[in-house]
């Protein structure tokens, strides 16, 4: 099978049909007419091996979770999903992989209607780069500055399953076999919370996915916005799981360990009422974990209000 | 020097300002404010190193070839460049070697006023991914499908030196100094031809850039376009320094060579008056090579008229 072939097979045929797809997979370039108004909202991540995935991953979680993390940051500027790009380093063509890649891929493609239009294939080490381009309205888009003092911090969901899956995975930490199989989807098939974004458009003040862990994404906040933030550790919200491991894994992974993709959100606190009407409306929780103060940096302290210094603060590629 | 650190230094003081772009480096995406009217055209392309390039490619040439052969593509659709995102995986931090990657780039970032909005620096074996936007008037964008029979065959600039370079710096054949320094950045520093592909929007019957290989690419074109092509071999244009080897090599790197980057285009015979005046217009020659047919297939023939058969006919990465 050559890259041409495989491109018809298995990319060409991708699902999702929109009308503002002029032109998509097979010529030099895609073209796509935004509508009227909208600005573009644009963003690309990649995965390698070795760096962002173990080996043993199945091909059908990578595939998900590629397109997932992109779909997560358009989330977290309030943006509505619309076009793709995949760029596709394989060591060799092997179609039982490249299937269930796609299936995964193409699944989380399905329920947020966004439309794979271009991209390439290549040989080498195994990774995976998707850039994901998302729509909405002019002067829409929730940006990193924007928090104040005495605005709530917010997060969407739980934070630190991912972390002690991986953990588990790696064999840094042992689970029973059930606990595995819960923590397992939420490390391996991300939710991106693409309608809470979208919902929090008029909401927060400011907003970001917690990819690299959520100091150090609440500390990207607070610095563009120039202010500090203050986090009651055991306002976290941890998932029942998490918590029945509490005792022998700590706050650090729930602080710290990223790959949570769920969103990180300030809003002024007359917001209350609109973030009830939305805690209702989706089934996502939405946890108050502290608040922005003036100043800078990010203060984390337990219930008795004494300082709370995790080991690490976040991820850095290259460290 | 972390991964934000690096970022800060070289990429988010990139040097193009476009009133367009809402918000470039420093997100969770870009948000761009397509004008009213436009489509939008985009395409993404991979450099692997020893894929696409030798380890011994010197960095500058890297930047610069990474983003020229995005805009090749858009070029070949006729559109405009506006942004692009870089995803660059690094097995190290080294920056002589990220200036000197930058210095290229955006060199050629500064002559097409293409602004650099976004993207990722991940740690891995060394990978450039970059995705190009452009604009372009809605119905305007060069499609592959459009060629008719009795369409003339063009092709700007020379095909060939880009592969005879390659062919030398991998030893493969041995070219004198001076020769090697006039073919080499044909290979490392390819001129996109965005000028040229914006000018032919409403004289081209259908457009493509020879990245795979003349006989390739044009194979791409006339499927598209339901039809066949003839290319007389011997008006396929060489430059003065492949001339001079012409005995030894042979026709085949510039028939199925590829990375010239040159732009492969049809026209309607009527068209003739206005290639003249772009022939004028930029410094690029333009050939015609051939004619579209009836059938199918790209057939090459000598002067004579008798066939001709290039021992291979283009570029498939998992060959």
């Amino acid at each position: 099978m050559t890259e041409f072939e495989l491109i018809q097979k298995y990319f060409a045929a991708q699902p999702v049909s929109r009308d503002d797809v002029v032109l998509g997979i097979g010529d030099d370039a895609a073209v796509l007419a935004p509508p009227a108004g909208k600005h573009l909202v644009v963003t690309t991540d990649s995965m390698i091996e070795g760096v962002h995935f173990t080996p043993e991953t199945e091909p059908e979680s990578l595939g998900y979770r590629a397109l997932a993390v992109n779909l997560s940051d358009l989330a977290a500027m309030g943006a509505e999903p619309a076009w793709f790009f995949l760029n596709l380093t394989l060591p060799k063509i092997d179609e039982t992989w490249v299937e269930a890649f796609c299936r995964g891929m193409f699944s989380l493609a399905r329920e947020f209607n966004v439309q794979l239009v271009g991209g390439n294939t290549t040989r080498g080490s195994l990774s995976i780069t998707i850039e994901a381009q998302g729509l909405i309205s002019e002067g829409e888009a929730i940006r990193r500055a924007g928090a104040k003092p005495g605005d709530g911090i917010y997060v969407t969901g739980t934070l630190g399953d991912a972390a002690l899956a991986l953990r588990h995975r790696l064999g840094r930490h042992s689970l029973p076999v059930a606990d595995y199989d819960v923590l397992k989807p939420r490390l391996d098939r991300p939710t991106p919370r693409v309608r809470e974004g979208m919902a929090l458009r008029r909401i927060a003040s400011s907003a970001i996915d917690v990819s690299d862990g959520l100091l150090a994404d609440l500390g990207h906040i607070a610095e563009a916005s120039g202010v500090g933030a203050l986090v009651v550790r055991d306002h976290v919200p941890l998932s029942e799981t998490y918590r029945r491991h509490l005792h022998e894994v700590g706050w650090d992974h729930a602080l710290s360990g990223g790959d949570d993709y769920e969103l990180l959100f300030t809003a002024p606190a007359h917001a209350g009422r609109d973030l009830q009407r939305l805690l209702t409306r989706f089934g996502v929780g939405i946890s108050q974990i502290g608040e922005m103060v003036s100043g800078d940096g990010v203060t984390v302290i337990d219930t008795a209000g004494n300082p709370y210094r995790p080991a690490t603060r976040g991820h850095d590629h290259f460290a």
